[in-house]
C-alpha cells in the first residue's frame, strides 16, 4: 500500500490479517478476542491510523436510544430489571426502547439485526433460549450488546449472569436443614436456559443429599401460576405420598402452588414447605409470605446498564467483553416456617 | 393572493382566519375544535389545496416509534396498561419508547416538546398532575397524543378516562351495605388528579350516607405501602376509635394497611374491612385477598393504543378529539368478607 494514503479499515484489516468486520468492531469499541484486538491496534498504530475521527463521526449518528428486550414485561423479574435500568439510562441521556418478544427467538434475532439500522445505540437483552442464530447475530451485531443470562461463549458480548444452580442448592440445603426429605420440584420449560439449569441442579442436589425423588413429584410446565397449581393437584391426586416440601422454579409457580395447597386443605409450612425463586415483589405480599431465592434481578439490571453505558462512554477504550456474576441469596419467610432471614451463603463458604 | 400559486399552509391560515399552527394540526389529522376544523377545511377546499401530498411527505418521515410516558413504571397500574399497549403497537409495526417521569411535570413537558424533534410518531401519556404548561404543550404539540386521565379541556387531545368518583361511591355503598359506619380513608397526594377526585368523592359519599368521619381517620401521603402502614399505626395510636372499614386510594396503600393491621393484631375483615383501588395483580395475591375497585387499567391502555393507532392510520380522516370513559367495577374478595363477586354497577343503575 502507498505510504501517503490514509489508512482505512480495509488496509488495517490487510495489515492485521483479520476481517474488516473485526477491525470495525475494535475501532468501534465492541468486544473481540484479546488477540484480535492486539493485532488490529498494532496494525492501526503502524499505519498511523487516527481513530478519533471515526469515533467522532459515529458519535454524531447516535440515536440517544437504548433498547431493552425481554420475554414478557409482565413478568416481575423483568420489571425489577427495568426499574433499575430506566433511571440509569435516563440520567445518561438515553431513551429506553422496550421490546417484549414473547420468547420468540425469531423476534429476538430481528431485534439484534435491527441494531444495524441504527434505531438504538445499544441493547440489553435477556434471551431465555440461546440459539445458534442468537450467537451468529451476536458475533455480527453492529452496536454494543449486553446479555443478561448465561452464554455458551464468553467472548461474544458483555454479560451479566447469576448462579441459579447455586441458588437451587441453597434452597435444598435450607429444606433438608428443616428435616424435609420428600422434596418435589415444579419447573418451567426445561429447554430454556433457566429451566435447564434449575432441573440439572435439582437432580444433582437431591442425589448429593441422598434424597429419593418419588415418581410424579417432578413437574414441568411454564413459568406461571397455572403450572404451579396444576402440578400440586396432580401430586395430590397421584399415587405417591404428597411431598413435604416443594421447590418451585420461580415465584409465579410457587404462588400457584400456594393457592392449590390452600384449596386442598394442606397447611403451609406445616404439611408442605414452599420455596420460590426470583424473590419478586409478590413473594413478600403473598400469604404466607414466600421463602424465595433472590437471583438479584435488580442488581443484574443495574449492572447491565452500567456495562452498556461504559461501552458507550466518550473515553471508552474497552474491547474485551466483560462478564459479571451476581450471587444468589436465600430470603427465608413464613412459607418454610422461618423468621425473616437472608442467607447470602457467606457462612456456607 | 394570486390564483395560479399553489395554496400553502400560510395562505390557508390567512383565508381561514386561524393560526398556521391550527392549519398544520388539521392537515396532520390532529385534534382541534370543530369550528376551527370547519374553517380550515373550507379554506383548503376553496383554494384547491390537495392534502395528500403533505400527508405522504409526513408519512415518509415516520419513526415507527410510539412513546408511552407514566409516572413510575414500577406501579402495577401502569404495568397493566403497558402489557396491553405493547403488543398492540408491536402488531402495528411500532417500537415502544418508555418514559418513567417520576411525576416530574418538567420532564413530562420535555416529553411532549420532544415530539417536535420527531423521535416518535405519537405519544400516550398518563399525567398525574395536569399543569397549565401541560395544556399549553398539548395545544402546540406536533404529533398525535392520547392522554389517559382526566383533562380540564375536552378539545385538546384524544382522551381515555375512568370515573374514579363513581368507583369510590361503589366502595362506600359496599362497606355501608356490610353495616360498616366508621369508615377511614387513606389517600395519596390530594394535589394530583386521582388524589383530588378520590378525596372529593369520599367527602361527598360519606356526607350523602350520613356517616360521621372522625378526626384522625383521614390520612394523606403517597400512593405507596408505607403510607398505608403509617396511617393505620397513627389511627391505632390516636384518640378516635379504630375505623371498622378503610377505603384506600390504591392497592399499594391497602397492602401496607393490611400489614399494619396484622401487626396490630386486628382481624381483617372481622375488626376492619379493607378496600383498595385499581385491582392490580397484587390484590388477588395478598392475604386476605383484597376487595378492590377496578378502574380498568388494562382496558384503558388498550383503548389508548387503539385511539392512537387510528389517528396514525393510513386513511384516518379524524380531526375532532375523541374521549372514552371506562366504567369502574367493584371486585369483592375476602378483605371485606365477601365471596368473589364482581359488581359492575349494572344493578345499581
Amino acid at each position: 500500500m502507498a505510504a501517503h494514503s490514509s489508512p482505512t479499515i480495509t488496509t488495517i484489516a490487510q495489515a492485521a490479517g483479520v476481517s474488516i468486520a473485526s477491525v470495525s468492531r475494535v475501532l468501534n469499541g465492541l468486544p473481540v478476542r484479546a488477540e484480535t484486538e492486539r493485532r488490529v491496534l498494532d496494525a492501526a498504530d503502524r499505519l498511523g491510523y487516527v481513530p478519533n475521527a471515526v469515533a467522532r463521526s459515529l458519535k454524531s449518528a447516535r440515536t440517544h436510544q437504548i433498547a431493552f428486550a425481554v420475554e414478557d414485561i409482565g413478568n416481575p423479574v423483568y420489571l425489577a430489571m427495568l426499574r433499575e435500568i430506566q433511571p440509569l439510562l435516563k440520567a445518561a441521556g438515553y431513551r429506553l426502547v422496550l421490546h417484549s418478544t414473547g420468547a420468540d427467538a425469531a423476534e429476538e434475532i430481528e431485534v439484534l439485526r435491527g441494531l444495524g439500522q441504527r434505531y438504538a445505540d445499544g441493547l440489553i437483552i435477556v434471551p431465555i433460549r440461546v440459539t445458534r442464530e442468537h450467537l451468529a447475530e451476536l458475533r455480527a451485531v453492529e452496536a454494543p450488546v449486553v446479555v443478561i443470562g448465561s452464554l455458551p461463549d464468553d467472548g461474544l458480548a458483555d454479560n451479566v449472569r447469576t448462579d441459579s444452580r447455586r441458588g437451587v442448592d441453597m434452597a435444598l440445603r435450607h429444606l433438608t436443614g428443616l428435616g424435609r426429605r420428600r422434596i418435589g420440584f415444579i419447573n418451567g420449560p426445561a429447554d430454556t436456559v433457566p429451566g435447564h439449569a434449575r432441573s440439572e441442579a435439582f437432580r444433582a442436589g437431591t442425589a448429593r443429599a441422598g434424597l429419593a425423588v418419588a415418581d410424579g413429584t417432578v413437574h414441568e410446565g411454564r413459568f406461571d401460576r397455572e403450572t404451579g397449581a396444576r402440578a400440586v393437584h396432580r401430586m395430590a391426586d397421584g399415587p405417591a405420598p404428597m411431598p413435604d416440601a416443594l421447590l418451585c422454579a420461580n415465584d409465579l409457580i410457587a404462588l400457584g402452588a400456594l393457592d392449590a395447597l390452600r384449596s386442598r386443605g394442606l397447611d403451609v409450612p406445616g404439611d408442605v414447605a414452599v420455596v420460590g425463586m426470583d424473590d419478586t415483589d409478590l413473594a413478600a405480599v403473598s400469604w404466607p409470605p414466600l421463602t424465595s431465592v433472590s437471583l438479584g434481578s435488580a442488581e443484574r439490571g443495574a449492572l447491565a446498564a452500567r456495562l452498556l453505558l461504559d461501552r458507550l462512554g466518550a473515553d471508552a477504550d474497552l474491547s474485551a467483553p466483560r462478564a459479571v456474576t451476581v450471587e444468589p441469596r436465600l430470603v427465608v419467610r413464613a412459607s418454610t416456617g422461618g423468621a425473616h432471614v437472608v442467607d447470602d451463603g457467606s457462612a456456607a463458604g
